[in-house]
């Protein structure tokens, strides 16, 4: 059985009676698991995470947009975070016995639909985008819901589902595909920022580090520690271990030692699985030999 | 949802029409999944691996018992394995979801519906067992199936379900509860097989070892190295990362090296999560945090 994750972000947080009406069809749906959702009210805006089966998550989800697009009115929306619609942002992420075509599948048979059913411009982006200028989603949102008019009359802007019109009270929507985040945060024992930032730089892929690792210096003063903290993009190209040996290698520069790490979040069994098959050298082991693996098929 | 393991062992290796009856109600029901069955001649043994819902499973396995009460008899039975029942052994795991007392607790149940359906007597054993001297399989077995007439009249061996009396074809049942079994090879690289002898021998429990630790020595002339191959008997006591550290700490005294090592059959996800979190100092992590565990709940 495959099973995808979907991270949809809706411009409401704070009136709960609309988020619990926006969040209700995720809800108690066979095939379809409501994993967290969280409100940031200086955001003003609601991440919700669900995983599934495919087909079941993509209608309840497609439920869910259509809830936000009739609760959501867009022209008196404020908040802190960029946004140009109800439903802001709508990625897909697959977990287990589907690939990132799969994933992209998926995100364009919901483009296909929001446009139709409820008449939302929609833009497909990272793994899903039609152009690489779409890649980005910071590049698609640019001009945010109040530069939108403007933005579809760019023909370098069509939208791939729909038309060049906005939505009157919805704006638009970024639908994509991408792999799934680990948030890895790894402890130093020092309370010495200028340290965790140095090597943070080394590490992270904007400053000449690894790939798929996005990372900065954080105080954890309460611990008298400081911590590394990243994520990791692509943890099937840049794995936990990698940037767990790489930070400890970095620290013996300073004198520093690696205390411990966390994940914050969720992360994928196969994330888990790659770092004890490279500890133990383990040949021949993929997921299949894991027990649980084998119920979820 | 809890998750349990059997693993039922049936007294024919030999006649696949028989195995394929035997093995046929094990199939295709919902919460129950066959992952494995492997029939060896010289034993004249089938060994079956399912696993699923902890009522589901008990109630297909104690079909399958009853299809091997009536295809095998064990007056005419013939094999290097000891055994004293048409159903000899069936072990129920704990997986996900449950602890060891639910395991007995089902292991109870089955023995209940076994004795009282099918007139055959059950012996309760490892973690099942009624009494110290039946938690050993190798006690409770003892005297096979030619003995079974006298041991039943022995006051220390009344069965712990159905009257002291064998069942005229299928002999007795040991039905019981134990932890996982991870099968897990270390290469060395070295030709040696007294270095690996003597390696196995300073871990294992028998000789002075870990308490879960079975270990031996084998060579694998094909690779030009040896193993030392274990039985991990409980994992959460003593750990993978444990046995693979003590492995290479032990092969240091020889020049010897750790080249990688093997699981053989399944692993469960605990156990390879107990194994990153070893390593990479994980702090606060549980199964919890996997993504797919969410899946399974």
């Amino acid at each position: 059985m495959a099973i995808v994750q979907c991270v949809p972000n809706f411009s409401e947080g704070r009136d709960l009676d609309k988020i619990e009406k926006i969040v209700n069809p995720l809800r108690g749906k066979e095939g379809v698991k409501l994993l967290n959702y969280e409100a940031d009210k200086n955001y003003n805006r609601l991440v919700v995470t669900v995983i599934g089966e495919p087909e079941k998550v993509k209608n309840a989800v497609f439920e869910a947009i259509g809830v936000a697009k009739d609760v959501i009115d867009m022209n008196t929306h404020k908040g802190q975070h960029s946004r140009f619609g109800a439903t802001d942002v709508c990625p897909f992420i697959p977990i287990k016995g589907m690939d990132m075509d799969d994933a992209v599948k998926i995100a364009n048979e919901l483009g296909e639909m929001v446009a139709k059913e409820y008449e939302i411009p929609v833009f497909l982006y990272e793994c899903a985008a039609t152009k690489p200028e779409r890649e980005n989603l910071a590049t698609v949102r640019k001009g945010e819901y109040e530069g939108l008019d403007e933005k579809l009359q760019d023909p370098n802007w069509m939208p791939d589902y729909g038309a060049n019109k906005k939505h009157p009270t919805a704006g638009a929507i970024a639908i994509g595909a991408r792999r799934p985040l680990i948030a890895y945060n790894i402890n130093l024992d020092t309370t010495n920022i200028e340290i965790a930032s140095k090597i943070a730089k080394t590490i992270r892929h904007s400053s000449g580090g690894y790939r798929y690792i996005k990372a900065g210096p954080v105080e954890v003063p309460e611990r008298k520690m400081t911590q590394v903290t990243m994520n990791l993009t692509d943890y099937t190209k840049t794995s936990m271990y990698r940037a767990f040996e790489a930070v400890k290698m970095e620290a013996r520069r300073y004198g520093v030692n690696v205390t411990g790490s966390e994940v914050v979040g969720l992360c994928p069994m196969e994330a888990l699985v790659d770092v004890a098959t490279y500890y133990l050298g383990l040949e021949d082991f993929t997921l299949d030999k894991v027990l649980e693996t084998s119920l979820m098929e």
